[in-house]
């Protein structure tokens, strides 16, 4: 019964991470109006901040996804405060959409710095909840399960003590350069994408 | 076959479930054409309805998910009538991004009475056939699970018997205060959100 | 393996019903830039033909489903002609909202009938597929399971046999009162939402 | 454990496929404040080149679901170079409603050239995609289930050996003919949804 509680909860969680992932096209508009002069190439290079915006969400939700799966690896049971914080998750994973369109919208004009501060609080928000999720998990191993890989619960304890951190230097880097907080996150969610030795060893144990 | 049959009514379910809460991300709309005056965290922060109503419908959305969880653990079989008040049930699920959108643009303008009557009888309807549903299951055993939990059992009667009210009372403070319905339900949506003693013990069990 | 084969296209089908069925609700449209003398709540109460269409196309897509389920009850194995038949029935069922839409734009207007046609034809067209597809499943026993309940698959093949009659009849209508054809579309739906003695055996054999 | 995983990484494609392929609805437009002189029908009439570009994408879709499924039969086992590669694709996946967009409106106006070869360039690079994911799975049998069906792996080595070269020809078709480009798309959706004996077999085995 409680093996087929989280069973649940992870399908609803994957449905809600498939349709924001899905979403996050329809911040890619069509050029509409072209001027006489302008052709729909240009139009469409012009559009370059989407893209940027578009790319990071995408590979950041992904990565979020592949996150929430290793931890309900380990997890074997749920009560009403595991549900709460994952609710929450999700919560800030539809939120996902809102910022990129924000960014997708502002970079380059008046406005970009905002939008790229609501960007990037948005993620610092969806990192605290992942950190709650997995500390009402796995502190006192209260709800992980009984036979949890030790080793594969260590390694997620170590990731979520410094993961944060890049979220918040993401942030502090925007009242610098916008652009620079910007290519941190592409840069972060590039290389959290890329496969790691490491992490292959997470996958394989 | 029977069990199969109920399986397959919830991954349908969730499924509509986990896309209406992602659509509400939709409601919030990216400021467009700034006036020359206006920054775009002032755009941002004038939109405040926008997040109350996108906080509540989530929370709202995501405790019905629960509840029809709760439900389907205890039912055995499905039949027509059953499939029916499911349905209607979707079909209020789904509408809950309309209002929601309603009360995002009016709010503080005229027609927000208007537009939180629409939302108070949308939860409203939705709890009606969520009695519908759970009356047509466990009167008489109808439906249940002939090892259904007795007392998970009692307890959904007792919260259905009572629960209604509260949208009840929503809905007649409109006519009040439409800012008091609101943060009712606002209240609602938190309090049952948060763990409770008592429900935790339901899920364990 | 087949049998495995056939639970991944329910799947996929299921994804597909529950995404097309929650569409609908961007059908129904927030009210802008209301006239001074006009009052929210007439500016919704004349947009009524919306949710006809809305309440039509949801029950429509629901029995849609439903069947779609029966018929995968009963089918064992897979070939590329049921996937083919299963594809274009999807595509008719993601066009829905398409259809659904005109009708809320143009009843009482200009074009009224066309949309009604359009509507119709639709459905005319998802009728035709799921003919093709019960055929290709179930003529000759071709891709039954081998233990498939024969009084089930009679009853489909009755249902098939003059279900499709009541969708020419409401696309032939649409020449004489576009109102009494889609009056005929609700009934319809309302009626095989309804619970009847004879589907319910099905269910419970 | 491994193989739930691989049913893990599935079920979430399953659920990106089925939302990008129902999303693509949302690029018929109902027309809008039609001129007096000109009726709904004609207006619909003319947005054929909408119509193509839904069909030829539904269809696309559709098939490499069926071939994301057959690749994933065959394989076991997951690890991050999978997961990424799997990922591009799914982000692929999702882009094609933009494309389309741009075809739909496009075609037959200035910068419709543009909108082709990005349609074309969208599909070139989901079948690059396609490649490297079943690169990494099967070459030197690297993450291949033991009993994996060897017939089908070489199948599957046969079709991705020449099968993107169609979509090459398609890409540079376009600075040829526009519409025969087209064409040639929509004519490889429909040639490879269509049953074929040899395909046919592949399922059965």
């Amino acid at each position: 019964m409680a093996g087929s509680e989280t069973a649940r909860i992870e399908a609803f969680s994957d449905g809600v991470f498939a349709i924001a992932i899905t979403l996050l096209v329809l911040d890619l508009k069509v050029p509409k109006d072209l001027e006489r002069s302008r052709s729909l190439a240009a139009a469409l290079a012009a559009q370059w901040p989407a893209y940027i915006a578009f790319i990071t969400s995408f590979l950041t939700i992904l990565i979020m996804w592949i996150n929430h799966h290793r931890i309900f690896t380990l997890v074997g049971r749920s009560d009403d405060r595991l549900m709460l914080y994952n609710g929450l998750l999700l919560m800030g994973v539809t939120l996902v959409p809102f910022p990129t369109s924000l960014v997708a919208e502002y970079l380059r004009y008046d406005g970009q710095r905002t939008a790229v501060i609501v960007y990037n609080a948005t993620f610092i928000g969806i990192a605290i909840c992942f950190n709650l999720l997995w500390r009402t998990a796995a502190v006192n191993d209260r709800l992980l399960h009984p036979h949890a890989d030790r080793a594969a619960v260590e390694r997620i304890f170590d990731a979520y003590r410094y993961g944060p951190l890049w979220y918040v230097i993401a942030f502090a880097m925007t009242f610098v350069s916008v652009m620079a907080s910007l290519a941190l996150n592409l840069a972060l969610a590039i290389f959290y994408a890329l496969p790691h030795t490491h992490t292959a060893r997470g996958y394989r144990s």
